[in-house]
């Protein structure tokens, strides 16, 4: 996720965004950079706007008036839109009898309650805020279950933004990784291979839900893979982990791997699970209960009872209206009429992922000039892609935001015919 | 902030909650324990709810309807009031017209040019969700502007609950806390020597804003320990970075260290920031600056716009209303009064720490039986009291409130006295 700056005139003249421009150089002074993180504009072509005044179901507006059919769901925890009126209701009447206390409203039970009947593969839930607070949770968990140390992760995953895991170097020491060992997504020889550089200290092997590395194709689990990390980590007694932060209730309702019939031992969950509200969780398998209760993990906002109460809603509106269905037809509506688009104008894309979490790249695009020209023209016409990071559809999307949608990217993708040829 | 079990018999026939009971026995077979973490019941009297159904200004109500006047707080987030309507209104209207969306508002530009106009250690500000995101944001900010990698912590001191803080040993391996080194808080010949033995390699200090760790006496900076603080960062260029999770703004608008004229580096914010709300901040110096723009830190939720709001209008309450004046004031009254009640009944406690943030312990009490018995008749007397952690004056508590506290706390006092003679 580090900063893209392509120096590609063409794509790149600055759009008159008054408003934006002033709050940049208003938050210049008082932020470093002016923004920091995943949602800093740095690594976005320079048409798109940083700062953002309202949302409504698909549409965002941004501080200059300007709206867009949103494909980025702010990286994922809109699922059901912007503003939902059930999730808003649900909320905010919890929160007007009590945000936060001394301990959990009873909503903290029934979430856990529906977690563990919806996830085939959770026993028991507990809560957290970011999902860095849950996988970094998974990780003690497991450490602390098996008294071993070893952690396999694949090369290039994101699973937060700690020291052991963030994509910078900047802060990190050596020993914040020190029991990490890597293997390749999807490759069973790696991973055999870093079992067996673990020995006998494996403590678990962390999985992403599918492999979502920013800035390259994605690919989803194969069958081999994901049966071969559930057979590892039995054959070792330790621990599978997924991160099904990114794509939770995306794929399957009852976790990323269900459809391959592989269940985890721990999972990490956050973005989708309270539409936007401020959530995460980690749910597990019943020989874990113990160690849970020997891991001291706690947030000043855990118990906050508003964003389990969205959680609860959010759950059960996408359970009432078949949401992941909805969401991988219109994701394969767009992506076969993208793959049209660009065909008949003898544009190389690849459209990788599942339909419901897209990624569009360019071939011949390394510098991402491509990328940054389609996805600028788009925003011109009031669609919001990601270049280079996987997009999200959700339930709130239609079939008519989808055919404005590729009316805009018809037109992007001629944009990219007539100056790539 | 381990468990305490009490055998003792006198202070613990559990009260009847039948809608408490009940709800621990669900939770029980969902979340491991029942409950997790720095709100678990587990670590205090039996007759302690577990579960809360509504707030309002001081007032926490249980699920079986038992109302209290709260010192907790919350745990500290709450500052000026349970469902404060001016927070409410702020949050809710931010809420209503945007929530989270690709990027932040322009409220995230408002609360940082609040805190650096109101904070004078700060020149910025970024934002996360959790107390321990801002600590551990410090730690790596810290490391990156020097290249250098030792940070001293004071012993016992709570500063998260990651691997390289938290308190318990589970899930935790050595090398999560290879580059940490230890002195005693307010002790600077300790310092001193930590110091020494980081050599070149010393990245920062890590200090609270005053000694505040569980169940011992709680101390305030001595000027000596935090001018010297302040001096061997200073000559050896490296970063003194305060942690003000849990004083931040009871003690100063400004910052806990302000009235001893010492800025730190770095300042880790969160609990009282948004008034329940969940937030938190690091703010720091300019020169700075650079280090942090190399730092990857980032979360899902860390640019939703209603906890800005919300702190924003917190700030803004407690700036207008002379919130520390106040807070400190009834703080003072309630100690002085239950200073005379023990006195009276020849009753050797300690009462520590500022007096917004008071810890009461009782001598000759290792095995926290009369702290346990004392709160345990408060609690039946309707006033929400805790036997070991320091608890938090807000600015919504009365001169009401701490009288009728105090006639809780005579009862209270005259049972310890019957028992304990």
């Amino acid at each position: 996720m580090s900063d893209v700056h392509p120096t590609n005139q063409l794509n790149g003249a600055r759009r008159s965004l008054p408003c934006d421009s002033a709050l940049r150089k208003r938050s210049a002074k008082v932020i470093p950079g002016g923004m920091w993180g995943h949602m800093s504009a740095k690594s976005l072509p320079p048409a798109y706007p940083q700062f953002f005044r309202s949302a409504e179901g698909v549409h965002l507006t941004d501080v200059d008036g300007n709206s867009y059919i949103d494909f980025v769901c702010a990286y994922g925890p809109m699922i059901v839109g912007y503003n939902d009126p059930d999730v808003e209701e649900a909320a905010g009447r919890q929160q007007a009898r009590m945000g936060i206390a001394n301990g959990p409203g009873e909503v903290m039970v029934d979430l856990a309650e529906f977690l563990v009947e919806t996830v085939p593969a959770a026993d028991w839930a507990i809560f957290g805020k970011n999902g860095t607070d849950a996988t970094t949770a998974c990780v003690s968990i497991a450490r602390a279950a098996t008294k071993r140390r070893k952690i396999l992760v694949a090369n290039g995953a994101y699973h937060g933004a700690v020291p052991w895991c963030t994509p910078w170097p900047g802060g990190v020491v050596a020993e914040d990784r020190a029991h990490l060992l890597y293997y390749d997504y999807n490759d069973v020889s790696s991973l055999e291979a870093a079992v067996g550089e673990a020995g006998d200290d494996l403590a678990g092997v962390l999985v992403s839900a599918f492999r979502h590395d920013a800035r390259i194709d994605q690919e989803m689990p194969t069958a081999d893979f994901a049966h071969a990390a559930r057979a590892v980590t039995d054959r070792n007694e330790a621990v599978l982990i997924i991160d099904d932060v990114r794509a939770g209730f995306r794929l399957d309702l009852g976790g990323s791997w269900e459809p391959l019939g592989v269940q985890a031992d721990l999972s990490a969950w956050s973005k989708a699970l309270g539409n936007g509200y401020p959530i995460a969780a980690v749910t597990g398998k019943d020989w874990l209960r113990e160690a849970v209760q020997t891991v001291y993990v706690t947030g000043s906002f855990w118990c906050a009872a508003a964003p389990m109460a969205a959680a609860l809603a959010t759950l059960r509106k996408l359970h009432r209206g078949d949401a992941v269905t909805h969401m991988a037809r219109l994701g394969e509506k767009l992506r076969s009429g993208i793959e049209s688009q660009a065909a008949a104008r003898g544009i190389g894309i690849r459209q990788t992922g599942p339909a419901q979490m897209p990624l569009i790249l360019f071939d011949d695009d390394h510098t991402l000039e491509k990328a940054y020209l389609f996805s600028t023209k788009a925003l011109q016409r009031g669609v919001y892609l990601h270049p280079w990071h996987n997009m999200f559809l959700s339930a709130a999307h239609t079939d008519a935001d989808i055919d404005l949608t590729l009316e805009a990217t018809d037109a992007a993708l001629e944009a990219v015919a007539d100056v790539f040829g």
